[in-house]
């Protein structure tokens, strides 16, 4: 490559065509992107959550030839604050209220940069010793800590939808015993339980692995929207009496709509009973076990086959990091292992364990090193403290809203996500007709963008019980009261505004 | 919290038990963790590749009970520094020639530092607009760069396993038209076809999906290890006539041991007369397509359903990130689609492009980051200098096998990988006896052991035709020849020594 007028800001490296980024350049611009990051973080607030932005501005503004000769880096850089920065949903601001929040802590970020520059591929134990044992280490530490018992061994994955489908894949080996060897064309049909409100991924890991949504059967709610045992025991009965091959009853702790509990030990009953895996989705609220006083929504888990739980939501992991725990992880290999040639160690003494024979995938981040630092930064108390602070504020917005003439609660709040509507006294307390149904859903829909649009929160909805229902939920460690009751303030403001509008017109 | 004796060291978050990592401390950790990065690629060259360590040694280092108190963070980088460091298998290390080299470049490790600091989660198009519309760009600069057609579409996964999993979830659903709603249980059996020597992935993907290892039908391959196209021919039409159902065949350039190439306008004509999806994985070699002299070997993949080529092998992106394109997108959408209402955007305008309706996993990383600064920073310019590089490497290598009397080169070397084995002159020119074949695996078995066992250099074997080969595959940016002339040099004292012992003994 030779050196053009262009070439003003390149380093060696990208005049050369050769190597990588010099490391005293590389050192030079981290500092400069680590200042960027802790400035980002500091000013967080000045930031809308929800970036102001329609589909394809963004693309019209940043698309344009393949780059074929190098950038300096500083023209890349700034795009990056002027362009990429703005525009993410800010998933770190503090009244990130939508979904469930999933947050990066400063611990974990740090880890994530370590991960980064070692590339430590934990898919073998050759592959990267310390990435495994320390995997080996950090599951052994999040198990003891949510008090499940000792049976119980797992791994890191990306995320519950992977977590879950890894688990049921198990199941599927369970309830066919050749389902990794001879698939399941020609045997029976499949059937996985989950309550009408269980987690879309658990329907996608059914369609994943060609059980199809079909074989998902949804068991009916309690006024909770916790799934009904009985519900469930007679669904396995009717199934089985017409051919159909139970494989796995998903329980979930936390759902997403509502974060309702599902009666974990009746099912573990009806699981045991039936011999079938007994899956727990504990993804979001599977951290409030770190509190054993906290434990009592949780009895019955610990008879599970198989359980999820995110640290990269509530525990503040940077995504992506799930923990996926078994007490039959000899099935969970049996449904993945394979070892070719080119895989296997040889020469040299017994080998550690290799997770890649747990796992849907080949490759695998080394995500426990940031879990690892994340979990001495703050250690289990300091993590229980902030998982409490997240249920209290939760309940004291619980506690506005119930006294509040124009709002109404529609679940309850076990742990730190409120859903609630806007409902102007003027519909009085009386059940919905149809017109005030309608009404009120489109009330709550315009009062959910209009705040969302102010930039001030960013929150999302679900429909329980058919009504249009505002969710709020607390998890990020920089969320403090006032973030809250100002949510609230604009919420009551914007639904003041709009309901006077609609009765005026 | 009450502040104890044993704080010395905390922060005020830490104190307090609320609140993340304040802002300013974050800021000079991060700084500090940066040079500790710097360092590490600094100074590589004084780690032993693989680290001296035995399976579970580590985990005795480190494992103690739960950390209750929170850590000073020095603490915390003191056994970074000290235990975790030294203990990865240094994958960034010029001299990592195992495997297929993964390596983590200057601007991917700024994209990556990046990434976890805005945890920008592209599972909507509204949980991170610039994120989706990043990823819809990177993934058409790479398309256009690797010479593919415009109708190719896509997206990018964790790695090139989840990559093939969700193409083979579209040929499944293209092939039955209703395994994501049915499941395949009441369906014909469904058969994948792939050579002898195609990944493991493959078969993996086939037991995730239900198809089972028994549905994957090896192909096999010429005296190059290549598919022979005719035994694929015979071997669909033997399965009809029984009554499998073809789904999907899957060519590779550039195979795992030793980077074979099928032929792949060959297999396009059968796909094209047989109406059976065409998957190509160049989940390695791909990247060669960035070079348009070089494209010779992947004539025929412009006409596959779906393609696998991996940015975080030889393109030098952090681990993890893998291009999946399709001119059948709508078809991975159909098997992965699930819209549940907590996930339906609402209250402004038409929506984006939301990608987890095209995967397997709903979370997505933001993974398009570190992709487009790296393309900007080396442009395709700079990566084609590299790619090119390492390839007349491997030739050169490859050229000092061919006239060592001592060695023996095993494979073709298309790519930057080279497949051989010590074969001391005095075992002669003739075929293998079985006792000259078992001393000749021994005696190379023992060599990598050896090799690997300086820390020097670390190198990975297969088996082909039998034979326990050695595979030296280049693919690092910091990679000089010396590096390669000095593992070469190693291997030759390390055979004549093992040869001399061995005829002595």
């Amino acid at each position: 490559m030779v050196t053009q007028p262009g070439d003003a800001g390149l380093d060696d490296a990208q005049r050369a065509g050769t190597g990588d980024m010099p490391v005293e350049a590389f050192r030079a611009a981290a500092h400069r992107v680590v200042d960027l990051m802790a400035d980002y973080l500091r000013d967080l607030e000045t930031y809308p959550v929800l970036p102001p932005v329609r589909p394809g501005q963004l693309a019209a503004r940043l698309d344009r030839d393949v780059p074929v000769h190098p950038e300096p880096l500083d023209a890349i850089l700034a795009d990056v604050s002027s362009t990429i920065v703005p525009n993410v949903t800010h998933w770190q601001h503090p009244a990130f209220f939508a979904y469930f929040p999933s947050t990066a802590s400063g611990p974990g970020i740090l880890g994530e940069m370590l991960t980064s520059a070692l590339v430590a591929n934990a898919m073998l134990w050759r592959t990267s010793p310390v990435a495994s044992e320390l995997e080996g280490i950090v599951v052994g530490w999040l198990r003891d800590a949510l008090g499940l018992p000792p049976a119980f061994d797992g791994l890191l994955t990306d995320t519950a939808s992977t977590s879950s489908l890894t688990a049921l894949a198990a199941a599927r080996q369970a309830a066919t015993g050749e389902a990794a060897a001879e698939g399941i064309a020609g045997g029976p049909r499949l059937r996985i339980y989950a309550s009408t409100e269980a987690h879309s991924s658990i329907e996608k890991a059914a369609m994943t692995l060609g059980i199809g949504r079909a074989g998902v059967r949804r068991i009916t709610t309690d006024m909770t929207l916790a799934m009904d045992p009985a519900a469930l025991a007679a669904a396995v009965t009717e199934d089985r009496a017409a051919g159909w091959r139970p494989c796995a009853v998903v329980a979930t702790i936390g759902t997403t709509s509502s974060t309702a509990i599902d009666p974990v030990a009746a099912i573990a009953d009806i699981c045991a009973r039936e011999d079938v895996w007994f899956h727990v989705d504990a993804a979001y609220a599977g951290v409030v076990a770190l509190i054993p006083e906290r434990r009592g929504d949780f009895a019955g888990w610990e008879r599970a086959d198989s359980v999820v739980v995110n640290p990269h939501k509530w525990l503040f992991v940077p995504l992506d990091c799930s923990l996926l725990l078994s007490r039959r992880l000899d099935v969970v290999r049996a449904a993945f292992s394979l070892v070719p040639e080119y895989l296997r160690t040889t020469g040299g003494g017994t080998s550690g364990r290799d997770y890649n024979e747990y796992s849907p995938m080949l490759g695998r981040r080394f995500r426990a090193l940031k879990a690892w630092m994340l979990l001495r930064y703050f250690g289990l108390d300091g993590l229980r403290s902030r998982i409490e602070e997240h249920i209290s504020m939760a309940a004291r917005l619980a506690a506005l809203i119930d006294v509040d003439p124009d709002a109404e609660r529609l679940a309850p709040v076990p742990f730190a996500t409120v859903c609630f509507r806007w409902r102007p006294r003027r519909f009085g307390g009386r059940e919905d007709d149809a017109g005030t149904a309608a009404a009120l859903d489109a009330l709550n829909e315009a009062l959910m963008a209009r705040v969302n649009a102010t930039g001030e929160a960013f929150l999302s909805h679900t429909k329980l019980g058919g009504r249009y229902t505002i969710r709020l939920s607390i998890g990020n460690p920089r969320t403090e009261w006032r973030h809250v009751a100002h949510t609230w303030a604009l919420i009551r403001a914007v639904g003041r505004e709009l309901d006077a509008a609609a009765a005026a017109g």
